[in-house]
């Protein structure tokens, strides 16, 4: 079994965009999962993020939360199709969506719906000593607003990676490169 | 314990320059490594990719090459410190110093020494179809010779990455943003 | 009269790809245009380049040559709309359709049709000491050619830079930064 | 005579970091300079924007303006290394430092002191309709600072572009690439 690393096209996808394969593998490699692991994915999308984050934390849960109805059906089919029982899909605005959680130790931020001040601040009732947040993010503002929050509440070894990927794409005998847009990947430790 | 994804500070670092974390990780990515595989890294420098495979490929072993005495020490050192049992490190020049394989199926080229066209006849005879190659490239000219190889000896799904990561220092209450150098990042598989 | 840095939208564009400003503005940058200097733009495309080397050569001639009728009526009408004396529009495959010229110092290539070998050795004929080529392109395999190219003929100077430019769109009040795909910049000079 | 584009080993260079020759050509680009225009350079450094500006205004003038002493003497060596009439250094924290001026039409923030909101407000009353603002950023909460006092004070044509530029470093026969760090190019006109 594969554990780390999926292509993009094992994923079933949608019209919501879907975080390309090398981000999330940065953002997996940030989150630093164990098996015991629960993930709350904030703004799941695909549930790309959720599906990794779920094969690698077989003794934890992954609940992904997401606004958006095409999302949440295209989550819960990318669960089917991994054929994972270590999920809950939940649809709703985070923090408020969020069910009433026994632990949470790791939580992904892909898409915040406005509500990044609202996150963190039930983040630093909910987050443990050692609990680990990782944003995706690709406007300059809600970067900044995240390291500032990150600052805020104390986290310890914050990180801010601008990933641009660029690639190639066969044109006869060339390779042409072809830029993603870039991704900023910030992330902290409580 | 963690399995993906290990900071650049959980390694032993000399004098070799190490894979940055995020290019690791998508390198790793690429690898698409289940438990039963076996793994060649060939100019395995500090051993971090070899290590993040050690960790994944339970079942299986990794071969670490390079022809560097500074390299193989700074391997042993991180295998010593990740208490791996699967690691196999040989100094040499690959591909004529990889040892007589029972099966190989994934081969990292982290530099190759000029043996490019060498390393890829190698690959030729021992690597099996399904068997993946994900080499890490800095020039733009052996990053074209290995798009070339991959091309001679039909590989599929050929995959060409360019890594560009930038990461956040903080300067007074200021994130300013640093540049590491572009990676390529070329893969197939036989 | 304003002298450099066209934007974009002061220019004529059709279905032909238009060089974005940021990388013209680097190539014009490239080139050490003087007041009498004259330019042959290989592979001319819209023509936006041939109409800021001909704003800043009052006391010379740019060539413009393509291959696509498309291409050419394009560049006609930004020759028109510029009200530009100092510009020869030919159609055609460079080198074989570059006229019998006075003189030439300043190369671009911004197309090469596939005769990149060709034009650098009819640029060993045309371009006297001190002349500068500079390339624009988009594919590894010819910019690794176009620095063989270079090195084989002992130019000075050679200089390759990869930009990577990302644009911001506003979204809502926030900034989404979307990127050009890399464009290679490679010069040199006789 | 040269007009645009200089090399960086045109200049002489001391301690102070200098914008490098791409990104100052993208940024004389965003400039939109006529002949009559007046430049205020904040942040001047070693005076490489304030120089290319005075070579392109000759009917108009260039202020340049650094706190820092080191800086002010390296502008003050390129000044007289270009034999340029055209320009008044200016030592001092803009905007209180910046002279009384009879007009001005051109304003680059090369660095501003921790004096963003100020030098905005100075240009809310200095800066006439069709002037046009520069800033280069390394920061990104400078570059959200910038864009949101660009908002405020209803700019238009506000462009926020980021350049990343890598440079090809001769390595034997290969070409390495090595990345400069990423600038924020961020425009607006009144």
């Amino acid at each position: 079994m594969i554990q780390i690393g999926l292509n993009d096209e094992k994923f079933i996808r949608g019209a919501v965009p879907m975080t390309k394969s090398e981000v999330r593998a940065i953002t997996l490699s940030k989150l630093q999962l164990g098996k015991q692991n629960s993930v709350v994915d904030i703004g799941a999308g695909t549930g790309s993020i959720t599906v990794e984050c779920a094969l690698n934390v077989s003794g934890g849960v992954v609940y992904a939360i997401d606004k958006n109805e095409q999302a949440i059906e295209l989550i819960k089919q990318n669960i089917a199709h991994f054929k994972l029982k270590n999920v809950q899909v939940v649809k709703g605005l985070a923090p408020l969506a969020i069910p009433e959680l026994d632990s949470v130790d790791r939580v992904v931020i892909g898409g915040s719906g406005g509500q990044l001040a609202a996150i963190f601040k039930w983040l630093s009732h909910k987050l443990p000593l050692g609990g680990i947040v990782v944003a995706n993010c690709i406007t300059l503002e809600n970067t900044v607003k995240i390291i500032e929050n990150l600052k805020l509440y104390n986290y310890k070894n914050i990180e801010v990676v601008q990933a641009s990927i660029a690639r190639g794409k066969a044109l006869a005998d060339l390779t042409m490169m072809l830029a993603n847009n870039p991704v900023y990947i910030i992330s902290g430790e409580r």
